[in-house]
């Protein structure tokens, strides 16, 4: 099926800078997609560093448990992402698939297929066609011409109904630094460490742990704290490269005050993306921010926040603008985190419409159903007096999300 | 808006058995629907016992507060069921007037209003306006005649789109005994010790403890085994009812083996309840029946097949009758409970199309997709050698389900 482009969508591709020591090239296999780049692959050079979070599923795809090991391994070679098929449950013969395609991304680029991350998104459970992709490869005309990162972002797509890229620029010692990004997703979404897929490339400096850390750290409460559908991807890839090009000493330590900007930058780069695919959430017409404050942990916060934003009822109450925030009463109290009604207040926006267990004395119908009918909803739950807090975002639920999920084998 | 009554619908509603030292009334007091009956009062007998299960909930609403409370004090006076407003998070006023309904009931049935159990279904966070209710008890009017158990189910339905009833009957000590019940809930339903609002009689003469037990331990296979849309309901309440009219000795012990054949008819009218429940699932067009086994523990089971189960692409897949058992894979790696894909197999009825990690090898997408046209599936999940075992029923998610959440406010 045609999908339309979506109505949260932003106005464009951003323009992106080119990262030194970052090479990439897209090409066209036509096995699955037609009139689009499917496979895109990168080249990293001799000083890069790779940071990665993958997906806990405990049925993950083989480029996962492929890429898995060669992180741990310390791999910087370069990266392969095909698009049609996300090799997952496909047995020896996948993960003899995923070697294949690193051999062919390493002749290309000049390594060993033990320095390739390779990525697949697709259907799960079909045995892949390599005939296609060795195609490409054995020619190497693709190569000619370096892709730019709007074909690089479009190359990873399978129900995007747009590209998603995002940059920053900070500071280290005084030497301007450069991160950009890309990332896929719309559906089988609710990333558990990571989400689909998504490339972060930046020419800083910095050491393999430390740029771990930073990776990891920051997915929490960006990639982490989105979901469009609850069910989580057997494919979830975040990879992070650092060409250690930028010419600032490098950096060791997390703790070093220098790399505030940079912690800044990265965070405001992966939560630029993470809203992207939320953004292009299946058939979403809502960008949905929830905020909850007042537990006595983080954890707990997050736990309310994602039974609120994973609750059809609350999600097609907004797709329908409806001011319902009886359901968001129980979306806390089916939460499974200890609650007393009395001390629950929730606002739609500006709008105090819960309080001290009963609707608000101010509430006003009109007034909320008004807020309702724009695009961005931001709801505020407040449980208590505890530190504890966190901000997940969603999008609502709507028939696009049917229509593309029960007509197209993704 | 106007409801099609669920494709998956009985033929009609069963004949039920008058149960004795069981009365019940209905009336219709025109607040919020037309044509229908809104309010239903039972009057329990002098020897009746009650237990019962209720919302686990951490904001539930004022009529399971107090419910709760009677059940501990052994009421078994009356039980008040009102459709069109759930009185939840109404605070001290919603309080005030489940205590308000109680006495209505307890001034029509001659007891005290502690003896009233009263359960109220609807919208949630809005007052309740009592005036109507007020009028139909000041006249007493709808009491002069009896209703009947169809009019019964009628009364406590709301998105409901058919009314649920089921009965069954076994002897104890050699003497007949009936047992019947109702039912309501088609949307919010992921119960939780419960389901919506289930009232089961008997004529048996069991102790209350021993009712109790019997009531918890079947619902963890029954009510508590089935979700239409995840969603846990602030107002979840079954009620067993058993007058003790039948003339056999009290049974005062659950292992009793006189007990046997109960227990099972006792299961069964749960289950076809529970079945009718899901059968309702706001806007469902296939029932599903999620069977796990091979984990280690049945509660690792549960969460598996609830996983399953409470997955929209699964859902979204089944409507579509696309035979998508990757989406199963999917579910099944995210549910948290540890497996080996290789050692994964699954089923679509008899069907094997997946098996040690990879698609089976007599897989036929054809023969498969057949299979998916029918409105009952069922799926298999084997994740090894344990013993553990779940089986949990849900529906398919389709338009329908948008079109009543976004449109109707529940």
């Amino acid at each position: 099926m045609k999908l339309k482009r979506s109505p949260l969508a932003p106005a464009g591709f951003p323009d992106l800078p080119a990262i030194d020591g970052v090479e990439k090239w897209v090409a066209e296999t036509g096995a699955k997609y037609k009139n689009r780049p499917d496979v895109l692959l990168f080249k990293l050079c001799e000083s890069a560093k790779v940071a990665g979070v993958f997906t806990k599923s405990s049925t993950p795809g083989a480029p996962v448990v492929w890429s898995k090991a060669r992180l741990l391994e310390g791999a910087h070679g370069g990266i392969l992402v095909t698009a049609g098929n996300a090799n997952v449950f496909t047995g020896q013969q996948g993960a003899r698939d995923v070697q294949t395609l690193a051999g062919f991304a390493a002749r290309a680029t000049g390594c060993a297929p033990k320095d390739i991350y390779v990525c697949s998104t697709g259907v799960i459970g079909e045995p892949m066609d390599l005939g296609p992709l060795s195609e490409i490869f054995k020619t190497g005309a693709f190569m000619r011409k370096q892709a730019s990162w709007l074909e690089a972002a479009r190359a990873i797509s399978t129900t995007d109904t747009y590209p998603k890229g995002a940059s920053q620029s900070c500071l280290i010692d005084g030497v301007p630094v450069s991160l950009c990004g890309i990332a896929k997703g719309s559906g089988m979404i609710a990333p558990n460490m990571a989400t689909m897929l998504v490339y972060l490339f930046t020419d800083a400096n910095i050491t393999q742990p430390v740029l771990q850390s930073l990776l990891s750290e920051n997915c929490a409460t960006t990639f982490n704290a989105i979901t469009v559908d609850s069910d989580t991807s057997t494919s979830d890839t975040v990879l992070l490269t650092a060409t250690g090009k930028a010419r600032h000493r490098q950096i060791t330590a997390l703790s070093d005050p220098e790399l505030t900007n940079f912690k800044s930058a990265l965070h405001a780069l992966m939560r630029d993306l993470a809203h992207q695919v939320v953004r292009d959430g299946e058939g979403a017409s809502k960008f949905i921010e929830i905020h909850v404050t007042g537990t006595h942990t983080d954890s707990e916060a997050k736990t309310m926040a994602m039974s609120i934003a994973n609750s059809p009822l609350v999600k097609t109450a907004i797709a329908g603008e409806d001011a319902n925030w009886g359901r968001i009463v129980m979306a806390v109290g089916k939460s499974g985190i200890r609650t007393s009604p009395e001390h629950l207040s929730i606002t739609f926006g500006p709008h105090l419409v819960a309080q001290n267990g009963t609707r608000a004395q101010t509430y006003d119908e009109t007034v909320v159903s008004e807020y309702m009918t724009k695009d961005h909803i931001r709801i505020g739950v407040k449980v208590g007096d505890g530190s504890g807090h966190f901000t997940a975002w969603t999008c609502d639920l709507t028939h696009g999300y049917i229509d593309i999920n029960a007509d197209y084998r993704s």
